[in-house]
């Protein structure tokens, strides 16, 4: 991030310089952990796919028992203003809702709505080009499907992805796989099939654009992937919003096909990228 | 709390007004739920048990890859000024640290260490002459043995606890009962042998004394308890640092025992409050 950029923020009903973004410590979030979020980019300045990111913000909030302060339409003008005033090209917008205030420490009180933008980090044309490594790690997410701020388990293995050579981590439940900590997982069958896990997973909007784009092209399920399924594919790939997709060429120090990126993989990324453009220019 | 009394907390290297604590919107508790904490009381003045609290925090902050930014030594100097500079007769003082300020929203920063002080509230009278009723839950807390703060479920069904008029939720796990979120659980077996869950709990300071006092007076064992031990158990209670030990006398609807508080519980209560005192006249 640039630091002769001066970015703003939005907290307490203001958009306010966002070093003075301050939360109290009687926040749930600090004390007990407690809040959802949401992330979507922009692209030349225009949010990308908001409305859906919007829609799985609200629903996050109704799965955990917070009430979002501002209506759709008000928090759609906030960001608006927000993306105006700190004029970033590429960007990445996060919300954070937490659980509030708390009079106790415990039961929550009127939600706080933190919206912070940065600039755009994307995978780089090496990473592209040589494809990541990752390890696994036997664990599913709570309430998989509400996008909470609880990364207790992810975070507490970046020392040991770091130790391993391996640039993130891939849960699975007893061999059977669900997703990153944050991004989806997809395989490339032998015979050419697309597969995402369909349970236990959070619902990239990624994804969702990846399952439309390749339902195009190649046969596509939505189903179940263990990790003996993996030794037995040609490609593997992440979605999310930031990496869009990355090729995904070991796991646990095992190659994934011949351990390079693979072609489905490579085109869908220019699908996928198509895509967006198409989406800006629309705009 | 009262209004009219002015607190103080620890942050950022210092100790100033409690009102006055707050974070940056970057730390990683906010961002990620990333933290823990502990939390121990002060009665007539003195913190009970304390090297056994400060243990732990130190565990959890190692289990959990952070650094406690103050040795041991120099947090109960910190402790004692705050305790004195606030004046709170029986309190309860929280230390909490969180993954600090991160630069890009994952990655842990230098640990934020806050510590705070409130009054204490104990069960009221009432509530251990009638005792209390309680739900259960099929769930275990992710890395059991740290005190971490992600209270995601716990805080995400107190609306349910409050429907089904009760006041509290026990965890299990297909049936194999662990902890509540904030107090472990006891059982008192037809025969008059106590059990507490040995597994997947995080270790109580009072659970700990209460076995240690059960231990002179009657059969206990350290055990697995499930959902079919309660309907054929004589009495229930939970223990906490601010519960002490609370008879549940309702499990699911089901009575417990006789549904009253049982004498073990009340008489290892008496007990417990002697050993507290004898403590602090130890001081």
């Amino acid at each position: 991030m640039s630091s002769t950029h001066k970015l703003y923020a939005y907290l307490h009903e203001e958009i306010l310089p966002l070093e003075s973004a301050y939360l109290h410590v009687s926040d749930l979030s600090i004390q007990r952990g407690y809040g959802i979020f949401d992330f979507f980019k922009t692209l030349n300045g225009q949010p990308l796919f908001l409305e859906e990111y919007l829609n799985r913000f609200y629903a996050s909030a109704l799965l955990m028992g917070l009430q979002v302060p501002l209506s759709e339409e008000e928090l759609t003008a906030t960001l608006t203003q927000l993306i105006q005033m700190n004029g970033l090209i590429d960007s990445g917008v996060k919300m954070i809702l937490t659980g509030g205030y708390s009079a106790n420490g415990y039961d929550p009180g009127p939600p706080n709505l933190i919206i912070l933008q940065q600039p755009l980090t994307m995978p780089s044309e090496a990473q592209l080009a040589t494809g990541i490594k990752v390890i696994t790690h036997d664990y599913v997410r709570e309430l998989a499907a509400a996008k909470t701020i609880n990364y207790t388990v992810g975070i507490r293995l970046i020392q040991q992805i770091k130790a391993k050579g391996a640039d993130d981590v891939l849960y699975h439940q007893n061999g059977v796989v669900s997703e990153f900590p944050r991004s989806n997982f997809f395989l490339v069958k032998e015979d050419g099939t697309l597969v995402t896990p369909a349970r236990e997973i959070l619902h990239g909007v990624t994804r969702k654009n990846v399952l439309e784009l390749a339902r195009k092209k190649y046969k596509v399920e939505e189903g179940t992937i263990t990790l003996e399924d993996i030794a037995q594919a040609k490609e593997a790939f992440m979605t999310s919003t930031t990496k869009r997709i990355l090729p995904i060429v070991e796991v646990d120090g095992k190659s994934v096909g011949n351990g390079k990126p693979g072609t489905v993989s490579l085109d869908l990324l220019q699908d996928l990228i198509a895509l967006e453009e198409a989406q800006i220019r629309a705009l």
